[in-house]
Parts: structure tokens; C-alpha cells; sequence
């Protein structure tokens, strides 16, 4: 790609951004009982008015992150949807229960009520990076310091003692590092310490240095396989379990990896990043056949047990754009900078919907869309706008420096 | 269809059924802890060790039932794998807990270890489905027992007080009427009672009746449609869930009301099962454009948010298969056997597999193979067995009386 169509890329990615914010501003605030609706057909209508809490904190956090530093969105109904979307999350997400005063819902219904506890620990996570990140608009040093006690609670759950999700320890089980797990947490590390100087930096670098730790014990088969679950001592486990790979989320964690090794300027942290996380998945997740990301494969090949292994789902998509984008602005390697576009032009050929806005999530391994809705229980306001918003950012850098 | 042509039908399914029998016998024995191997590719191969407690159940209860009502299954190689599957269902499915005596885990490891526990009824459904039917062959009265008090169980758990499920209860909840949970204790009744004598028959008959009416409930919109999820009181549900349907549910709920209109000769809920759960599901249901039933709809034509919703699943054509063959031996209505036939040759075209043997068990809209394992963490020797069995003796009897 030259200068020329890296210019091109912007406008595309810029435009598509606009479109997709004001998608979600014209749909999805509940201006009754706050919060965000996200179940929003092709069209923009609702179809079902329950409130899922990773969504909703994802919905603040994205909204905040626009408004905050990105001057055409430094606009007011940015900043009341995040502040209805904060109140509304503040208010009602948290479930009083005897496992702990920390403990989130998953699901809500329109007005509030508690629906469905997740016994994990997404819905806090996304709490947090809503908090936090709300907390840096409004001043708000109450609601930052709920946002550090409940990642205090998090790092207990996930080092110490799980028993507090409330899911019974069973004989036959075995404890797992989920890739997910260590992500999670890596990305809460660099929101809560971004800009905040040395004293919270070393507050929470331990606990960073543990969950790079972690997600490289992911790096299996001799370098050759992210596997997306390993046993707490970093060797593979048996079945299924043990042979799962999700290649968005090892794309995810690379680039979250890359920014790490680059802010401490850890290079061969960097380079691992780039060659385990980023460019591996790409090899074994891209469909040779016809173009996209596969969801699930298992690494000896056998076919996965989850039925939605082969289709073509959204955020992978946007984690690899943002990844290679990073990786080749980091690199200047060419041939980065070529697997980003291929992946650039299967994404803005297949995803977005011309005709009423916004991007569709979920298409068929042959790449016809397969669910038609612009928001669901799992799809909202987050990873399209983040990748956009990543690869704006990125871009800007790249143009200004075309040397 | 001509007596012609039922005669080559039974013929195929005659031959299937051996073919599917020989499979499993063949794959799925473990000789060393007992119980079965369920994840299981297409060639035969293993590929995961853990043993899903629905599966075990219902493997158990399809071989007693074909060792002791078909001849040519009488052999002692069924009679074995029943018994080794019944024996370790026996000494690993419960699990201990605070939440009463009777709860089973949903997954066990290879040597039998607890590894996962569902909060619902239905690895206790097919706990007593196998040690009813297994008490028929070797007269354990201990072991029937064990079968009706974990049925007193149940039932208080659906009637009475859900909390020993270990759900906790939370304000934004209500109490829904699912389709599966009246379906299957409808099957158990049936199950529980077939050829015990009046005392057994009056013993289960309330609970019979109630299943009857709670089945009913799903009937909406003046008859036009089956919803999956109902409110206790039998009006429609908000949202997703309120509109969901699945075809092969209600076609499978329809079967069992037939049944159940025929033995106790109400032919109103006999008429009711074949046009309300029979006929509609399939005018609903039935994919114009490519064949086949659909998996998940809404009532309303949004687009479910189930990913694998537009997927073709073996068990919901077997279902159909049962239900249309059953409608027309109890009818003679010609239009019944042109569905069956329609569902038989897209069923036989699709999925069985003439290389490896057995069926695939899920394909793309379209029709392709999507996943191409004959057994896994839902898909065991149960649907397709039971299908071929139940039509084999349906046209036994049609083919007897052809007048």
C-alpha cells in the first residue's frame, strides 16, 4: 500500500466511523430508564429491550474514550449518552449477594432488575473500564476509586480464590488459563494506568508483568499453536479443551502484547508479540478458500464441537485490522502491511451495511451474511468503534510521518 | 407413497438402523472405566474422553430398549454395553451436594470425576430414563426404585421449589414454562408407566395430565404458532426468548402428545397434537428454499441471535420423521405421507454417511456438512437410533394392516 491508499484507508475508516456513532446515538440510548438498548435490527429497531452488561459497559467506556480524545466527537450528545449509559451501569449492575458486594450481573432487564449472573468475571471487567474511563471525564474521584477497589476484588478472584463467583469447585475439574482471562486483565492494567504517572503505574505493575506471564504460556507446539486454554503451569491440556483456538482473540492479545512491549520497551516481548500473536493466527485462522477468519479450529484438525466454528464473525476481523496496522507502523515490514490489507478488504467488503448503516456480524463461512441484526446480546457498541477509532489513530501517525 | 415404496423404506431404515447399531457398538464401549465415548469423528476416531452424562443416559436406555423389544438386537454384545454404560451411570452421574442427594453432573471425566453440574433437570431425566428401562432387562427392583424416587425429585423441583438446582433467584426473573421441561416429563410419564399395571398408571396420571396442559400452553396467537417459552400462566413472553421457536422441539412435544391421546383415547388432544405440533411446525419450519427444518425462528421474522439458528440439525428431522409416519398410521390422511416422503428424501440425502457410516449431525443452510463428527457433546446414539427404531416399528404395523 503507499501513501496514497493509506490516505484513502483514512477516509474510508474515519467515514465508517461517523456513520457507525451515529448509528448507536439515533438507536440505542434509553432515555426512560438509561442505559443502551443493544438489541437493534438491520434497520435500527429494537427487538428485545434487555440490557447486557458487558455491552453497556463497553457502550461507556467506547463513548468516553471518543469524547475524550477526539475533537469531533467532543460533542454533548457524547457525552450524555455516557453519562446516562455510567448512572444507569452504576446504579443497577452490581447484584448484593453473599459471594461479595463486587459481584456484576450479566444480564438486566430494561428497568434494572437483575436477569442472569454470569460466574465469571466479563461483566466486572467491562464495569471497571467503564468507571474508570467515566471517571477521567467527569473528575469523578469517587467512581475511580470504585473502579481500583473493584479491580482489587477481580485480582483476588483470579489469583487467590475463586469461590466468591460462585461456581462450586468440582472433583474432576482441573484449573485452566483461559487466554481470556490474562487479556482481560492486561487491558485493564494499561486503562487504569494510562497518564497516571508513576505511583499507579507501580501499583499495578506486578500484576501486568504476571498476565504477560500468562498469556505466553499460550505459545505451544514449539511456537507453532496459540492454544486458547492451558493448564495453570503452561503445558496443553487433554480434548478438546486443550486443542481450541480462536484466533480473534490470540490477535487481540497481540496487540495488547504489542503495546506493552513498546511502552516498556521490551523488544523481545515486541517481537513475540508480532510473530506468535499476530502473524501465527493469521496463518492458521485465515480461510485460504474463501477469505475470512474462522471462529474456533482445532489444532490437530479435528473439527470443532462448537457449531459456530467456521463462520465469520466481526470482531475477529476488527482485532486483526488493528493488530497488523500496529505491527507494520511498528515495523515499517512491507509484507505486514499486505496481510492488513487483504484483511481491510475482506472486512469493508463484507461487513458493513451500505444500505442502513452500521456493520453486519455474523456471515457464513462462504461469507453471505447469516444473522442480520447490528446489535445482539454479544455484538454492541465496541469492537467495530474501537478498531476504527485504533486504526484512525494509527493512521494519523503513519501519514504524519511518511518519510 | 405406494405399499411399494413404504416396503423399500423400511427396508433403508431397517438397514440404517443396523448400520448405526454396528457403528456405536463398534466406537463407543469404554472396556476400561465403563461408560461410553460419545465425541466420536467420522471415521470412528475419539477425539475427546469425556463422558457427557445425557448422552450416557440415553445410550443406556436406546440399548435396553432395542435388546429387549427387537429380536434381532437381543444379542449379548448390547446386552454388555448396556450394562457397563448402566453400571458406571450408576456409581458416577450423582453428585453429592449440598442441593440434595439426587442432582447428577452434566460431564464427567473419562474415570468418572464430576466436571461440570447444569442448574436444570435434564441429566436426571435421562439418569432415569436408563435405569428404568435397564430395570426392565435385569429386574433390579432396587434399580427401578432409584428411578421413581429420583422422579419424586424432579418433579419436586418443577413443581414445588427449583432452589435444590442450585439456581439463585434473582428480582428480574420470572417463572417461565419451557417447551422441554413438560416435554420431558411427558417421555418419563410414558416411560415410567408402559406395560406397569394400573397402580403405576394412577400413580403417574396427574402428572401426566399437567404435562398435557403445561404442553398446551405453547399454542399462541390463536393457534398459528408454538413458542418455545411461555409464562406460567400461559400468555406470550417479551423479547426473544417470548418469540423464539423451535420446530424440531415442537415436532418431537408432538409425538409424545400423539402418543398420549392415542393410549388414553382423547382424540381432541390427538387432533390438537397433529395440527398444532405436527402440521404447523413444519409449515413454519420448513426451509422453501434449500429443504430442510430450520433450527431456531422468531415468531415475528426478526433474525434469532442464536449464531447456528439457520443450521440443519439431524435430531429435529428425525423428530419429523417420527411425528409424520406416527400421524399418518394413526390417520391415513395422504397429505401426512407426502410430508414424511418430503422430509425422508431430504433427511436420507443429507445425512447419512455412506463412507464412514452413521449420520452427520449438522449442516449449513444450504445443506453442506458443517461439522463432520458422528458423536459429540449433544450428539450421541439416541435421535437417530430412536428414529429409525420408532419407524421401523410404525411401518411394521402399517405394512401388517395394509388393507
Amino acid at each position: 500500500m503507499s501513501v496514497v491508499t493509506l490516505e484513502k484507508c483514512r477516509e474510508n475508516i474515519r467515514k465508517q466511523l461517523d456513520n457507525v456513532v451515529d448509528f448507536w446515538l439515533k438507536y440505542s440510548l434509553d432515555r426512560v430508564h438509561g442505559g443502551f438498548f443493544t438489541c437493534i435490527g438491520k434497520d435500527g429497531k429494537i427487538y428485545d429491550e434487555l440490557k447486557y452488561v458487558w455491552l453497556q459497559g463497553r457502550q461507556v467506556w467506547m463513548y468516553c474514550r471518543l469524547y475524550r480524545t477526539m475533537d469531533r466527537f467532543h460533542k454533548p450528545e457524547i457525552l450524555e449518552a455516557a453519562t446516562v449509559g455510567g448512572a444507569f451501569l452504576r446504579k443497577f449492575a452490581r447484584v448484593s449477594s453473599s459471594s461479595g458486594q463486587w459481584k456484576c450481573a450479566f444480564c438486566l432487564t430494561r428497568d434494572g432488575k437483575a436477569l442472569k449472573v454470569q460466574r465469571t468475571i466479563f461483566s466486572e471487567c467491562f464495569y471497571i473500564m467503564a468507571m474508570d474511563e467515566l471517571s477521567r471525564l467527569t473528575g469523578d474521584k469517587d467512581m475511580q476509586l470504585e473502579a481500583e477497589q473493584m479491580m482489587e476484588q477481580l485480582i483476588y478472584w483470579v489469583q487467590v480464590d475463586p469461590s466468591g463467583l460462585g461456581r462450586p469447585q468440582l472433583p474432576g475439574e482441573v484449573p485452566i488459563n483461559s487466554l481470556s482471562v490474562p487479556m482481560m486483565l492486561m487491558c485493564l492494567v494499561q486503562q487504569l494506568t494510562e497518564g497516571r504517572g508513576q505511583e499507579v503505574a507501580q501499583k499495578y505493575k506486578e500484576l501486568g508483568n504476571w498476565c504477560v506471564e500468562q498469556i505466553l504460556q499460550h505459545i505451544q507446539r514449539a511456537g507453532t499453536a496459540i492454544l486458547e486454554n492451558v493448564s495453570v503451569d503452561g503445558s496443553e491440556l487433554p480434548g478438546c479443551q486443550g486443542r481450541l483456538q480462536n484466533p480473534g482473540h490470540a490477535l487481540e492479545a497481540g496487540w495488547f502484547l504489542m503495546l506493552y512491549g513498546a511502552q516498556s520497551g521490551d523488544k523481545e516481548i515486541h517481537r513475540t508479540a508480532i510473530r506468535n500473536f499476530v502473524e501465527l493466527p493469521y496463518q492458521y485462522g485465515w480461510d485460504k478458500e474463501h477469505g475470512g477468519l474462522f471462529y474456533f479450529l482445532d489444532v490437530d484438525g479435528h473439527c470443532p464441537t462448537q457449531l459456530e466454528w467456521s463462520m465469520k464473525l466481526w470482531w475477529p476481523h476488527c482485532e486483526a485490522l488493528i493488530a497488523f496496522l500496529m505491527a507494520y507502523s511498528h515495523t515499517r515490514k512491507p509484507e505486514l502491511l499486505e496481510i492488513f490489507s487483504e484483511v481491510y478488504q475482506y472486512t469493508f467488503s463484507h461487513f458493513p451495511d451500505a444500505e442502513n448503516g452500521e456493520w453486519f456480524g455474523y456471515l457464513t463461512q462462504e461469507g453471505k451474511v447469516a444473522l442480520d441484526f447490528k446489535g445482539g446480546p454479544f455484538k454492541g457498541f465496541f469492537h467495530v468503534p474501537r478498531c476504527l477509532y485504533m486504526c484512525e489513530r494509527i493512521l494519523d501517525d503513519l501519514l504524519e510521518n511518511k518519510d
